[in-house]
């Protein structure tokens, strides 16, 4: 087990009612200024809800944050957040609604004399305060409810690209899974496809011998794997819906991650197949996976055979045999959830791989996953193989 | 899975030499109380070591917080505390020590016109505030340097009493495997024996359909199996130091408690044990726990089935065989760790039942376990049968 640290102090209020919990986790003096995304928080009533529970206290809102936000939309929030002396920002949504209120929170305490784009061009080293965060989750699928990092685009240049500080970690997050009952098909899906993802992020990498935080891996994984294709067919089953909220948050909160290597190769080339194509988060990474998995085969060749029997219960048939049947397995259940897993199932009519290899580069991704040894041809080929 | 509330802030520095962290996680005016045991980190050079790294700030030290920790001593350290203006509480040593330290920490911050002792009586809910904690832990075990709970006997009258506030919950704790080499083979084998339970009391009730706390106990579970007996006979093999240490922070802080039935009989049944034949805890658990589960297998049905299943790979031959061979393994496991399982092996001449059958009603331990169905009476046999 490599050495860490782990501090997560977000204080999470979990199950169904948690909302009037709401008013007390937030300083009653407050100016708060309450963010969503498309609307849909407005068509369940969960906003007015929320403007029900937080009734009397000062209160401000930012809709319209677009699923992977941008710095353009963001910058309004930003801009809104200093005219209105803002100390407390009230996240209402899913992933993208958190990060874009992770940002907002930065790029508010930021100097002012510098644009804040610069917090994600230093991977958020140069934080030093952010206004005071909470949540409410509606989607689970990021786990940016309870950790410290978020993702930001430039729809000007096409680029998505990362930041982390603790400054940003929520203070809160209220998780009712009844809130999840209305989400559409196609995010359920693409939650715990994401969810999924970044627990092998996490765990398909090579053994340290950190029991613990492998088997809490494979607790999540099968989880999902047990509850994801029923949350499709029975939407208002709540039991199944807290199994995917609480997998979800687990999934990236840093508990499984601490202390053992990394992979994020995946997301990296995903980030830049959202960037140029469009597709759905979640999306690029089902395609991604499995074509780094076949890749990587041998660096992983441990931890393969680790997660084929654990997760998928396949003790037999020869070594690769069994390694082909987890890689198989997992793109099954991804396609299981409807999320494809072949490129060329999305309708794009090529593949622009110069230009992903360009934005690659130009984002400083020449030597990836937990190795470092996945470069540009490397990358390339992984591109490839997911077309 | 029931609603649930989870906060847990403790920053965890885990890893080889991370008692070289320990001068940046406090305030550097602060006015500093190490807390410690009965010598041995005097022995170890660790004491020696932690004043190094802290050269030049403001130190007191108090020694000789013993194992179950009294009142009567620790409130020495309270006067102490009081009298040198304390301002930060630094325990090193094992959960003896910090929940001894977390007493200091509440009773110095009490109302001076009230002896502390009513913090216990009021199971903490009095406490409005804290010197402040962290922690260097030597002994894992007891999970208390990442919750907010605490364990106090008070000699004069043999009572061993709990009480929790989030006051006392340790600023931070820092894990190194290495500082438990050296610790004796039974304090090792009471660690294990103790996390073991606590993960039980948390995960052998009935089931809810909380599937990520579920694997997340049999996951520790597992892993203490696995390493427990080997910490006895390769003490410096650091990965199994490692696994074992944090499996057992892990087993009580909170995450796998979260949102499930809790038991907590054997406990409060063992806590009379030690007061009244001054065995060490972990024994008290060990003879307890397989009585218990033997006389509560009905109520305990499905949840002994699922740990027959999974932890101890039971799967074959009638559900009321496999629960005989779970219980029968886990006293097995016990013994395997030098822990023995059985009251009249530990060389007490009677087993005092009126005493502890007057103490438990003293408490208020009239109605205890997961369904509050255990009784004065059936405490009685329980305690009978663990002879």
């Amino acid at each position: 087990m490599n050495n860490f640290t782990l501090h997560t102090p977000t204080k999470i209020l979990f199950g169904k009612g948690q909302v009037a919990q709401l008013r007390e986790q937030l300083p009653s003096d407050a100016r708060i200024l309450i963010t969503y995304g498309g609307g849909s928080v407005v068509r369940t009533g969960l906003l007015a809800q929320i403007r029900d529970e937080l009734a009397g206290m000062t209160l401000f809102e930012f809709g319209g944050i677009e699923p992977n936000p941008t710095y353009e939309t963001l910058m309004g929030a930003v801009a809104l957040a200093r005219a209105e002396r803002i100390d407390f920002l009230l996240a209402v949504g899913g992933g993208s609604v958190l990060d874009g209120t992770k940002f907002i929170a930065a790029a508010a305490h930021y100097d002012e004399a510098r644009d804040p784009w610069h917090i994600l061009e230093t991977v958020g080293n140069e934080v030093r305060s952010a206004i005071p965060l909470g949540a409410v989750l509606t989607l689970p699928a990021t786990g940016s409810e309870m950790n410290m990092g978020a993702v930001v685009t430039r729809r000007s240049t096409g680029d998505k690209v990362h930041f982390f500080s603790p400054f940003v970690m929520p203070r809160f997050a209220v998780l009712d899974p009844v809130l999840t009952y209305t989400l559409p098909a196609r995010q359920v899906a693409n939650g715990v496809v994401d969810a999924f993802i970044h627990i092998l992020e996490q765990y398909l990498t090579y053994p340290v011998n950190a029991k613990v935080q492998d088997r809490f891996a494979e607790g999540l994984l099968l989880t999902l794997v047990e509850e994801g294709p029923k949350a499709l067919v029975e939407p208002e089953n709540y039991e199944v819906r807290a199994n995917i909220m609480w997998s979800a948050t687990m999934a990236l909160n840093g508990l499984i991650g601490a202390g053992v290597p990394q992979d994020w190769a995946t997301h990296m080339l995903g980030h830049e197949l959202t960037a140029l194509h469009g597709l759905d988060h979640a999306q690029t990474l089902a395609v991604v996976l499995p074509a780094l998995l076949q890749a990587k085969r041998q660096q992983k060749h441990a931890k393969l055979l680790q997660y084929a029997e654990r997760v998928w219960d396949l003790r037999s048939g020869s070594e690769s045999d069994r390694i082909d049947g987890a890689i198989a397995a997992t793109r099954d259940f991804f396609e299981r959830m409807g999320v494809k897993t072949r490129l060329r199932d999305y309708g794009l009519s090529e593949l622009g791989i110069d230009t992903l290899i360009g934005k690659l580069a130009e984002h400083g991704m020449t030597a990836i996953g937990e190795h470092g040894d996945i470069d540009l041809v490397q990358s390339q080929h992984i591109y490839e193989a997911a077309w």
